[in-house]
């Protein structure tokens, strides 16, 4: 496995300094933003290390020769908008970005690319199940022509009461993976797997790493507490940001330990990329690029460092 | 305290025969359904063995003397429908029978009605707040004048797919009641105690008694079971008969030792009715009075027997 | 449900004592030890409350009239020898009397025998295979003809140091039942499901009940503590009686609140016979009846007592 | 094993009364207290059922009537003073008394005294060891040669700061009571076992059974609860009650399925009494009789009914 | 936050050998022990790396630029005595050396100086307490005047047999603390907080980090374990080191992760000071560096390395 | 402590070659792996990293100069073969051997040899236990002249089917090594623990280091995973790869901060050898040195890195 970071934490740095971050921080990889330039609203989102508008390939070769200068590859490309949006100039906007992210992923040598689902969060599952189809369908099928693995993020996006009630992205369970993936059978779709998610979801996080062994395109590493204490006071009804909130791994109630265990039994040999959520590391870049170097000195106790050397 | 049950279970059967149940199967007392006489579509709703429309005094006296016969009490009377339904009529109509049943019960030697405080199950708890207070402090204040001590039920009433998202009764948590009981401080308004909703909205059942003693109005005792491998495939946000089911006491997961411990504790001494809505128990009439006779001497283990011999 | 014993407990009564002693001790049901006359030197082995050798439609009239007079029905026949026995004689003699058994069932107005699968515990579990297949199919073809279920307790028999290392019984896991009843799909095969073989077996005692659901002929109610300190020494290689004991039912480490729950909702409304093998209640007579009474009192938390009055 | 209740918790009742009571709430037998009549302060404390100052075989023989009228046995006398008080005339008043006790037993045909050890409260228990060894060799050979076993129990005695530090009894764990029995061999000298004493120390109580196997000479049931969130506030070093609190049997943290299902395999047969301090059954005379009535049905479930009948 | 450690560990060596460890050993600083150059007989206590009798702004300079040399931040001055102690001229002393602590802490260019409250163990709280309000309120007074904050260890100071029965420091529970704030609720007065001290009095030792977030002048990172076993023998009424014994961070019971995840939430950004207590780590300097080493490993898992270049 | 790897894992590497490996790996110390060069079939058997046929004083030199060259030490010869094999001419052979290995110990300034017992796999314990005793007196004999402590693995090399029933190591559980300890109490003969066996045995895996303090000779760092899905399908009567998996330290159920402060505890300064069975890591050469990595960063949590520099 590769270590690495998503690059969102960082949006003030340029893709160079990000690299230079992650090569003097022990990384091997990062996620890198692909935000189309205007700026989003929501934390982490609208960050655009790679500019994918107009993209050529002399740009994919200047993003090429920057890696490498620092040693650092990419894990894959990221774009996590919200293509079911009830808002259709949002949804329409979303998909196609997301194309446009999905061709260029070869263009930089990759073949990965992460998202969400999205969801209209006023609908029900089953409302929204129609157009995820129609979308995803086409979208997955470009993937598969692109020789790009999509990756979705089994976030619920369902914090505050702004995302209430059902939320910004559909892929939140083994339940819904299971029926994605019957309806939409192309290997290339698959995931981009959070263990903290189903943590708060009071769910086992590792258990479905050996179901959807050939569905793990990419791994983010975040942890989490449920606060039991404020948990007592409001339930698990309540919006999710009440009982819970990300940690750096390590600070949080995922067992590392086994997860590492039964991702190297499934065979997963891809990145594993911090994705820093944690509010206490937030207040500013020095905080958060400790909250990297912290995060990497814990996630090696279970990722073995590679050997630069050659022989190795 | 006093062991009953709630007589929705038993819809079929008149009030002399609900009574003659009770004293055959050892419990002390019941609480009385109230439904008006229309029949309501939800499960254990729209059951009426007392009809209030059009009650007089003669009325009172022939219930009284029906429950005299067995050496039955009234815990209270119980009557649960929607008063802050986004369906005005249904609405107006929960509100109406809601005063009918509060001015019944002096006329019956009771002081108890427990009842639910309702949704506008498609807004917010926020969105519902203002016409909550509307309708509920009209209601305390009868209440209070008639010398009746409100019990709402702290159950969220969502389960299935037709109440989602947000159930159709508002005090589901300790964070709610606070806000509920800080904007109507009345004392006639309180909680009938069901701490198996706690058990699935994954907190503390027992906790909250100790803050809300002065506060419970009347104990249900239901059982709950989560089903962990069915929540470990649809997490918490699916809808919760997803991953639980109701259960008989002494087969879920509520430590009724120590819910007992500290119901003692504070110094309750009021009814404590078993609710039954286990689905394995209701396939006959036969099947719920066998889970009304096991859930009695499961809970004889922590409410002594009465003595029926005048001398103790 | 219906709650009852083993009568095996009891080697001493007569079956009209045993039968009185059941109405007593507020029981429903006897499993009716049907072993050949001859003395049997395991524990609990050999006791014959039936003699079915030479066994006719008067004697079947004479036991049913014997168990009418005390208001006790049988829940089942039983008898537990080795039909695969690398003792040829002993696994024909076996063989011989089950037969004898199925056969009787149907004169008592039965439907149900409980026996072992037994094991050549010398051998593996593959090469025993061929011979229990062979000898069941046929022992399976007769009782699906004479309309009988054929119980397979759950045992491993394996104990202490003379059934090491295979024990006398092959049928002790799901991975076996599953392949038992796939090679012998007839819905008369199935088991007498017994917990606490599982708990030592350091197993889930009551996942199994619902992949099991159609199987379930009959449930033994025996409870069991593994030995932590003794575990500590000697570990799970030992032979199991060294680190684990038998118990009454509430004296051991079976969940029954979990057990009975999901007993209730598979559906299953047959009979629960306690099986005393708790060396602490065996000194005499006296204790054993001691061990029936306790037993009886704990379980009727879990299972409604029968009412015997007419009209309900 | 034998079931029965402390006399203490109805000081207000007469011996016959008590018995009364016994034989209706369907115990056994009584634990009778015997202090002499000047009234004591602490609670609990100070009760006289009977009197032993001046007892004569007469006044022993009227005690046996009264019992067998009512077909109860006493399973001990009880005194609990301060054997080792600092005060040196409450000293010797506690010791003159438990020789009268212990004479009185055999008049009474009983074999059983149970009192405490005490301390001098204010000192080490080294500093009290040489007084303890004095007192109780003497006493110790005093029952021994009255064919009487002294049940010590293993009460700390510390509860609230006027019995801090030491509190008012040496014998409070295995370490102590091995080193007494090591120092004062005669196997009259025991135990009389209470549960809860060890639970709210944080040690296993259970565990202690199988080594002290010939040193139960009798056993009290009563459970307890450590409050979690008192205990987090201040500490096991704060005065014991300020974090927990005596309770009913079923109602604490004592595994009582664990405690029966060992003292029945150590061969325990002698006497288990209810000691009724739950502060939440004490505001009446009625609650009390509540109390005792909640606890034998509790502790049935593990304590068979004896057969009144004498074919049994 | 800054990872260091307490330099009462290495007696022998001299403040710039302490600092040339701290450097080497990867920590950013150290909490100097201030002892008065006479030597205690208590573990741990008298050691005296910075002498401050006669104590002038020039050894002030000597101090620093030694610190600087190496790299290394004092985190606070550090001495331990006892305040309170029964012995008038011991607790004049302590407070005579205090105040010369307290007055050099600036000169330093500190403002942290960490002890004991003290106590007369031989008396309770509650008669200590006018004398601690006497003596603190001087003190905390000092402190605010010089812009000097005073970190109370929270350890009872109560271990073996001489310190029984009330340990040396008073300042051992959050309902203490919140007693001690009330009374002296200048913001100079907080805690130097060390967790593994509540875990051997059976507390939560993470919570109080939220409701005492204002109080946090200082950490240590000590862990623990309680034995177990040996608590089952002697209970939490025995010497405190018959039961728990103090390790090294990682080795005890001290959830790291969880501690650090709440320590980042309220905001703290100070030192965590390793305090080595581990007897197994304690026979040579050797052995003791090599304890410094391991515990630096491992916190560094939580505390992110500080960066040493400029431009981070 | 001394962190060091078993040879084994590495086959194909020259002693040369591990030796530089476990430099640059930052490990300590290794266990080299001696048995005869004719090749095994058994997993990890059957390497040969000193050749001792024929072993002279002058190879003894070569390999010390090896290992002096890349600053690393050997902590004993390992050789593993099953010496109460019941194929005769298999037993002889492994005598035969460990004598050579043991012989040749103090050539290369060694101490330490670890084996296996071995087991008849076919017979009890009992059977087995003469022909131990016979076979293990002498060995013990000559290792005690020649000053070599013998440690054995408590390893049950029971996995698969061809093992069964027996294992081939009789050392596996604290009642069987008191009893081989009793029978050949040479201090000589000890254990070389390994954790993790005791893990899937369900057995403490720290308490014993404490009882057999003395005879911890050699650790070994092992975890493991019980799979709680596949045990609760096969029960522990299964082969015991059917329900766990040998884990790299970190990846397992091992608790390795407890297992450390228990092993510093006891004295122990012995070394600590990673042994590499993780199937996970085992798909290449490559894979095998990224387990040896990450295993040695995970340890250097508890065991401090060794100082290189002469001055510590």
């Amino acid at each position: 496995m590769k270590l690495g970071f998503v690059t969102a934490i960082v949006p003030e740095l340029s893709l160079d300094e990000v690299a230079e971050l992650a090569s003097r921080e022990d990384y091997d990889v990062i996620e890198i933003m692909c935000w189309p330039p205007s700026r989003a609203e929501r934390r982490y989102a609208g960050v655009t290390h790679i500019d994918l508008v107009e993209f050529k390939a002399s740009d994919a070769e200047r993003v090429r020769e920057t890696l490498a200068k620092h040693g650092i590859e990419a894990s894959a490309l990221g774009y996590y908008p919200n293509p079911l949006s009830p808002d259709r100039g949002e949804s329409e906007l979303a998909v196609a970005h997301l194309e446009r992210v999905i061709r260029a992923a070869p263009l930089l040598g990759l073949d990965r690319v992460n998202t969400f689902v999205g969801r209209d969060f006023t609908k029900s599952i089953d409302e929204n199940w129609p157009r995820f189809l129609e979308i995803f369908r086409s979208l997955v099928k470009l993937a598969s022509d692109e020789g790009v693995k999509i990756g979705i993020e089994n976030c619920p996006m369902l914090f505050t009461r702004d995302e209430w009630p059902g939320g910004k992205n559909l892929a939140v369970s083994p339940a819904i993976w299971s029926r994605m993936f019957a309806d939409i059978p192309d290997p290339s779709f698959g995931l981009n797997y959070d263990p903290s998610h189903l943590v708060w979801q009071h769910m086992d996080p590792v258990a479905p790493l050996k179901e959807f062994r050939d569905r793990i395109h990419h791994v983010h590493a975040k942890d989490v507490r449920v606060d039991r204490e404020r948990l007592d006071r409001v339930g698990i009804l309540a919006h999710p940001l009440e009982y819970h909130s990300p940690k750096l791994p390590g600070l949080g109630q995922v067992d590392w330990g086994h997860f590492f265990a039964v991702l190297s039994e499934i065979g997963y040999r891809g990145p594993v990329c911090v994705e820093v959520e944690d509010r206490a590391y937030e207040d500013s870049l020095e905080s958060r690029k400790a909250a990297l170097r912290q995060s990497a000195t814990y996630l090696r106790n279970f990722i073995p460092k590679r050997m630069r050397s050659p022989e190795l």
